[in-house]
This record gives C-alpha cells, sequence and structure tokens, in this order.
C-alpha cells in the first residue's frame, strides 16, 4: 500500500475519526475486560513525558510521592456519607481471595482519600506536622456505562495530590494554586487553553466543600474536564478523626484537599489539536520531536551521500527527541503519511538537493508550512517554539470563537444545538434549572469562572428569576 | 527526647529490628486491608530512583513501556495450565462491579503474561515484528497469607518486561541477557552482590520452560530472590497463538520471554546493608546522600557564620541530593542518630572550628570512619564512589563468609541451622530430595548456578545418588 490505513474525516464522523486516530497512531488497543484500554508504548510515551514533567513541577515545590494500597475496605468509604453515595455505583468488589471468601469485601480504589485519611489520622498531630502534601502517581477504577479510549475508561492512570491544612483560608489558596498549576501546565505543556473556575454543587466532587476544575473546548464543541482541584473542607478530616493540636495546645479538625490529572488528558490533547491527516502532538509531550525522511534513488547511488548528510545533521540534534526513518521497503510518501497520523511537530526530507544546497527541507505539522532552511539558519528549539505558540493561538482562536454570550434560553439552545461550543448565561445557582437543561437539550453546567461579570438586572437564562452567577454550559464528554 | 525511637539490636531480634528499621526510618506503614502496605515518601523515593536507573537502562537497549489492564479474565489465566494451577491460590478475585454481578469475574493481575499475550497475538504477524520487547510498571497482586513490608506484601509494584523471539537460541540469550542486567544493577547500584543461575524444576516460574534468578544473602543468613528471568519456551505462545510468518512464509509459534524485578529490592537493601543504627543506604538511590549538620551555640553569636558557611558550601553541591538539617528544636546528636537511622551515606558536621580552619568533619555511615577534610580537598562525588566500594566489598566478604561447600547430610544442616547462609551441594535434580530437604530444614534450592563445577564423582547430599549439579540450598524468605 502507498499510505497507511486511512482515517474517517472529522466532518464525516467525529467519533470514528478519534477512534482511527487512536488506532492507526497505535496510542492505544482494547483490554479483554469491557471498557478497559491498552496503552501502547507510543501513546504510554506521551504519559511519561506529562508525568515527568508535572512531577517536576510539583516536586520543586516540595510534594514528595508516596504509594498507598489500592484495596479499601468497603467501611472506609462510607464514613463520608457523600462520598459513598458518590462513587458506590461504580466500584469494582474483590469478594474472594486466597481461595477464601473475605469476610469483609475490599473495594479497588476509585479515588484515595479514604485509605489515605485513615493513615493521616495517625501520623498527623501537630500543627508541626502541616501542612502536609503527598502525591500519588496510580492506577484507579471507575466502572463505567460508556465508555472511549483514554477519555473513559473503568481503568485508568492519575496522580492525585492530597494536602492537609490547618485553615480553611489556607485551603482555599492550595486549591486553588493547584488549579493554577494544571491551568499553566496545559497551556505551556499541551498548548491548550483551559476555562477555569468553580463547579456547580450538583457537579462537584462527591465529599467535597466545593471543587474547581479546568475545562477544554474540543473541536467537536464538547467540553472535557480535564483536571480537578477539591477543597474538602473537614469533611474528611471529621469522619476520619484527622486532628492537630495547634500553638495554643487546642485540638482543632485539619482541612483538606486533592488534586488530580489523568490519563484522559491524552485525549484531550487528541480532540484539541488533531485534524483530517490525525494526531498533532505539543513539542514537550510528542515522542519523537524531529523525524527526518531520507529522499533518493538508490539505483542512481544517492543514497550514501544522503544518509552521511542526514548523520552529520543529527549529531547536533541530540538534545532533541528524533527519528531518522530509513526503512527501505516504504516510500517517502507513505512515511509522511504515517508520522503525520502519530502527530510529529517537524518533519525535515532529505535529498540530494538539499545535500547540494547545504539545505533542509522543514515541513510543520500544524499548518503544513513547508520551507527550505539553510543549516547555517537552522535553529530547531526555535522551531519547536515557534511550533508551540501557533499551536497555542489556533486553540485559542478557536475557543475563542466557539464561547457564546447567551441571556435567553433560545440563545442558549442555539449555542448548545447549532453553533456547538460553551454558552456562557446567567444562572440562577439552583439544581433545578441545571437539571432541566440537561434533561432538555443535554447540557451541563462546566464552571462558574472566577472572573465573573455583574449579575446586575441579568436573568436566569432558564427560571428567569435573578441570576447569582454566570456560567458556562456545555455539552461534555 | 535526646535520640529518635530505639531500634531492636540485630543480635537480639532480627526480625523485630526489620520492622524497627522500616517504621522508625518512616520507610511504610501498614496499610488497612490484611498483607497490604503504604510506601511512606521517603521509602517511595527509594524505589523511583531505583525505577529512574533501570528505566534507563532497558530503554538504552530500545525497550519502550506501556500500560495493560490490571483486571484480567478469569478464562484467560486457565489457558496455560501450569500458570493457572501456580496462581490460583493467591488471587483475588472481582465478582461484582457497577453495582452489579459480572457474568465473568476477573482477576487482579498476579503478573501479565496472559492478558499482554493476548494481544501479541493480534500485533504480531510476522518475523518483521521480532524481537518485540515491552516493559511496564504496575501494581500486581498475590493474596500472601505470610507478609512481611516490602518482601511480601499482597500487593506490589514492580516492573515486569515481556520480550517475544523467533528461536530458541535468541530467547536463552535474552533471558539471560535480561539477568546479567539485575546482576550489574544490584552490583553497582544497590552495592548487592548476587548467585546467579537457574531454578529448580520445582521453584521455577508457573508456565516457564526454565526460570533464572539473582540471589542474595541476607544478614541473617537466608536468601533473597531478588529479580527473575524466565525463558517461556512456546508454552504461552501455543495457549494464545502467538504465530509469525518466518522469512519463508511459514508460520511459527513464538519464543517469549519474561523478566522482572519489584519493591522487594528496597527490603534487599534494608536486609543486605542494614545494621544497628538503622538503614545504610548505597548513594544512587539514597533520597539524601549527604546530610549537613550545623553545630553551634547559638548565645554566643556561633549561628551567623556557621550557617554562611554552609549556605557557601552547598552551593558547590547542586549535582548531589543535600539536605541541610537546620532544625532548631533537635540537638546535632539527635539529628546524628535520626539521618543514621535513615540510612544517609554521608555527614558533614560543621561548627566554629570547621569554619575557622576552612575545613569540613565528615563521617562516612558505612564504617563511621570521621576525618576532618580540608575544604579545598573535598571531593564529595569520589567520596561517594568511595562508599560504595566499602559497601559491596563488605556485602561480598559476608557473603564469601556465608558461603558453605557441603558434600553430606550432616554438612548440609549444619550450615542451614547452625552456621547459616548459602550451602552449595551436590544434588541428583530429583524433586524429591528436594522436598525432603525442605520438610527437614526448611532449606530451599535457591540457584544451580551457571559456572558449575565438575560433578563427577559427587553424590546427592540427600539420597546419594550421582549428582548431576551443584546447587545452592539456603532458608528463603
Amino acid at each position: 500500500m502507498s499510505t497507511p490505513e486511512k482515517i474517517t474525516k472529522q466532518s464525516e464522523d467525529f467519533s470514528k475519526w478519534y477512534l482511527d486516530v487512536v488506532r492507526v497512531a497505535d496510542l492505544a488497543d482494547y483490554g479483554p475486560v469491557k471498557g478497559t484500554m491498552i496503552i501502547k508504548p507510543y501513546g504510554y510515551a506521551i504519559w511519561e513525558r506529562m508525568q515527568s514533567i508535572f512531577d517536576a513541577r510539583i516536586k520543586a515545590k516540595g510534594i514528595s510521592n508516596a504509594y498507598f494500597p489500592m484495596f479499601i475496605p468497603e467501611s472506609f468509604l462510607s464514613k463520608e456519607k457523600e462520598h459513598v453515595e458518590g462513587f458506590s455505583p461504580e466500584l469494582a468488589v474483590v469478594t474472594h481471595a486466597g481461595g477464601e471468601k473475605l469476610t469483609e469485601s475490599v473495594v479497588v480504589r476509585p479515588t484515595s482519600e479514604t485509605v489515605m485519611y485513615d493513615a493521616f489520622s495517625r501520623w498527623i498531630s501537630s500543627y508541626r506536622d502541616l501542612p502536609y502534601h503527598v502525591n500519588q502517581w496510580c492506577n484507579v477504577v471507575r466502572w463505567e456505562k460508556k465508555t472511549k479510549p483514554f477519555i473513559r475508561t473503568t481503568e485508568f492512570l492519575w496522580q492525585e495530590g492530597h494536602s492537609v491544612l490547618a485553615t480553611e483560608k489556607e485551603t482555599d489558596e492550595l486549591a486553588l494554586g493547584r488549579l493554577e498549576e494544571y491551568r499553566t501546565f496545559f497551556e505551556e505543556i499541551l498548548c491548550t487553553p483551559m476555562y477555569v473556575g468553580k463547579k456547580s454543587e450538583k457537579e462537584k466532587f462527591a465529599g467535597a466543600l466545593y471543587s474547581t476544575a479546568c475545562e477544554a473546548l474540543l473541536k467537536d464543541g464538547k467540553a472535557l474536564q480535564s483536571a480537578t482541584s477539591h477543597n474538602l473542607g473537614q469533611n474528611f478530616s471529621k469522619s476520619f478523626n484527622i486532628q492537630f493540636e495547634n500553638e495554643k495546645g487546642k485540638r482543632e479538625y485539619a482541612w483538606q484537599s486533592s488534586w488530580g490529572m489523568s490519563t484522559r488528558t491524552i485525549g484531550g490533547v487528541i480532540l484539541t489539536h488533531g485534524d483530517d491527516k490525525g494526531l498533532v502532538l505539543p513539542p514537550d509531550i510528542a515522542p519523537v520531536q524531529i523525524v527526518v525522511v531520507p529522499i533518493y534513488n538508490k539505483d542512481k547511488g544517492e543514497d550514501k551521500a544522503v544518509m552521511a548528510y542526514i548523520t552529520k545533521l543529527t549529531e547536533k540534534m541530540k538534545d532533541l527527541r528524533v527519528k531518522v526513518d530509513s526503512r527501505e521497503q516504504y516510500s517517502p510518501g507513505w512515511k509522511f503519511s504515517e508520522w503525520e497520523v502519530k502527530g510529529v511537530p517537524l518533519r525535515l526530507e532529505i535529498g540530494p538537493k538539499e545535500v547540494e544546497d547545504k539545505k533542509v527541507t522543514l515541513v510543520s505539522r500544524v499548518d503544513g508550512g513547508k520551507s527550505s532552511v539553510l543549516l547555517s539558519d537552522l535553529d530547531l528549539n526555535k522551531e519547536l517554539e515557534k511550533f508551540k505558540k501557533i499551536l497555542l493561538e489556533i486553540a485559542k482562536k478557536f475557543v475563542a470563537e466557539n464561547t457564546h454570550e447567551v441571556t435567553s434560553y433560545e440563545g442558549l439552545k442555539n449555542v448548545i444545538e447549532v453553533k456547538k461550543g460553551f454558552a456562557l448565561a446567567p444562572w440562577c445557582e439552583d439544581g433545578k434549572c441545571e437539571q432541566k437543561i440537561k434533561d432538555d437539550i443535554m447540557a451541563t453546567t462546566r464552571v462558574i469562572p472566577f472572573d465573573q461579570k455583574d449579575t446586575k438586572g441579568e436573568k436566569c437564562v432558564c427560571c428567569g428569576k435573578d441570576a447569582k452567577v454566570w456560567v458556562y454550559f456545555a455539552k461534555a464528554y
């Protein structure tokens, strides 16, 4: 065949396009148990880059990693009422082990608040132990009915950070600080702009005082919750008895926060930057940043000079992730297509002409821009920076063009069902209106942005009563 | 208190000493479900160092990481007869999920051969796809009756590498190559000598053609299987139908190998190098390589000059993991004890005398050696190298002194029960003798070393029949 397997066009069938990209770019495969996935080496290498960059950022803040058991006694979850109600329908339960029925069933962690906080109650006793932070990279399980690779799988990988603090104020600051950490990570590393704000009561984490989140707008106009940061208040500290003696010798319940980001983020990158040719990867997380494709006629003996030129060239690129695709069974065109599907940011094409002119032909995956560059002028780090800038600009423009302010139900309906994207609308904060909108047009509140416009005189788009906040509505994954 | 919590002496109660070190050095805590453990930040930082070093070594060999689901259909395990027999007694079984009883129960991976090889059968079709290697860092579960932190826990962390090859010869080479990779890692990084060789039929991995292993000798004279590398033959490829078309267009069953190392290795480090003062950490995996303890009389105003001297000194140590312990609520003696328990390789003591003389007082954790070194002569990288060398030498000497060649049952019994350690003995390779020795003196065959002495004229220490091999016997964890 002259090109790798074709992928469906986004405009034809967006959902099929996504699954095609995941398969053809060799990111993932399905696991044997319903809803599970195999993250293949190319997909996992993307996760490893995300992990190492984010991990370094939180370590720089003095946060250490640890590992807590994935098995949690069922009784632990029940200690926090909202928490167990929220997670019960999604639990995987181990009833038998070691050839015997267990006296108490254990659940596989859907998140680790309960198993961690039981330990924190033993570890924390004084104000001197606070603030206490710990992070863990692990697998978690939430038994979902409807799944989609990366976006929603019964088992997924994530980091979950947990902080214990002395006061409400510190916890507010911590929760917002972490959210900002995620937002900058998404923007600087994944070239993805995010709407940030508070979740509604209905959409918050089960057991939290309040939740905050980063929400991405994807190419099909849907929203993707991409990271969350919660102020858990004293809900868990009271259930798990995490108390500390303050400086005056008085015992107080601690304040807590948890914050997380998962392999879903890989799905977000695909759905934010991908196009009809496949994946487009931000350079910092691309397993291959630059692919070099030699072009020569072997019969004319052009191969030696071309390959020698490439060897010399790539020796200077040791600080970058470079792949020289010298496979002889594939044509250059075939290789172009393959590396385009795989989203490699830059391609260098090198043939006899380039060798003669001491040049390279440089092709950018983000806009297809092709240029002929003198070796002496070639600065690939600068080209990758430029790539990131363009990628972010395109994404920002898309978000701006697909966010609409509305003040009527018709306006809201028009955005959700016709225009697609985010609708910023005034809302009374009543859960009934939220539910009605969800039932009616399948849109949910995404975030109540921190930078609130005045709501004076504004009416809820649903019930017409006085609006309390502006909120983003969208269909969401 | 003037010192941190005391730990039991090794000679008093070795098992209690171990648990004390784990607790007082803040390495781990118990999880709420029996047999599970929490790896605390200091313990986890050791694992992260092991991971990053070993991961870089296998990546340098071109092996990529991936992630496979932890849930495996029960029917998958049954496909390989020996495999399911070996692992059945240790499985944790999920029978309910998402609020419903599952139509087929799933097990939590005790190892990933079956779930991976099902995928390999789809991914591999031609000799061009071989050799195929993939590695995964993950959690696994084996429901054990008797557990011990790090050494044996129901859930543990490990890496499992899996290779698919075309021929038996390549698979032999691969399996032995990986074992050598582990051996050098243990020796170069963990300063731990290993006996390497083949496992007996009885002790091999369930489903393997044969297994090889690294065996450490611990301070209580027991053996610890520390990494394994298996030639799986075509056992799994036949069960999971992993076939490839060879260069002649004929379909063949592939050959396979798997190889792994776990968090048990942390237990091995404690039990190999630890002493009555606590942990002794090899520098490459030590979260803190050098602790600096200021010593001053604040009333005499000595603190400023000492701290300034330390700041200047540590600025030159940015490539090392250095901790300046400037806590004022603890005495220098308290700090010495704490960092000794935690196994920090080198300690620098800095007081007014050192400031005046432009010196540091350098104390080594491995031999307690104390020296006064001029700043101008101080080379900490060299000191850490020296530390590693001494640590390895001590461990090698211990292994040599506690390995005894025996040719009689009495001799074997004397080594196992009185002298302790490894007994190298001639053996007929009959499983009945192996079982008798296990029942009688609780020693098992550890490895049949690759460098075999001649067995001509030698008789099995158990039955007296002609010996086929020399094998190491020991009590094992």
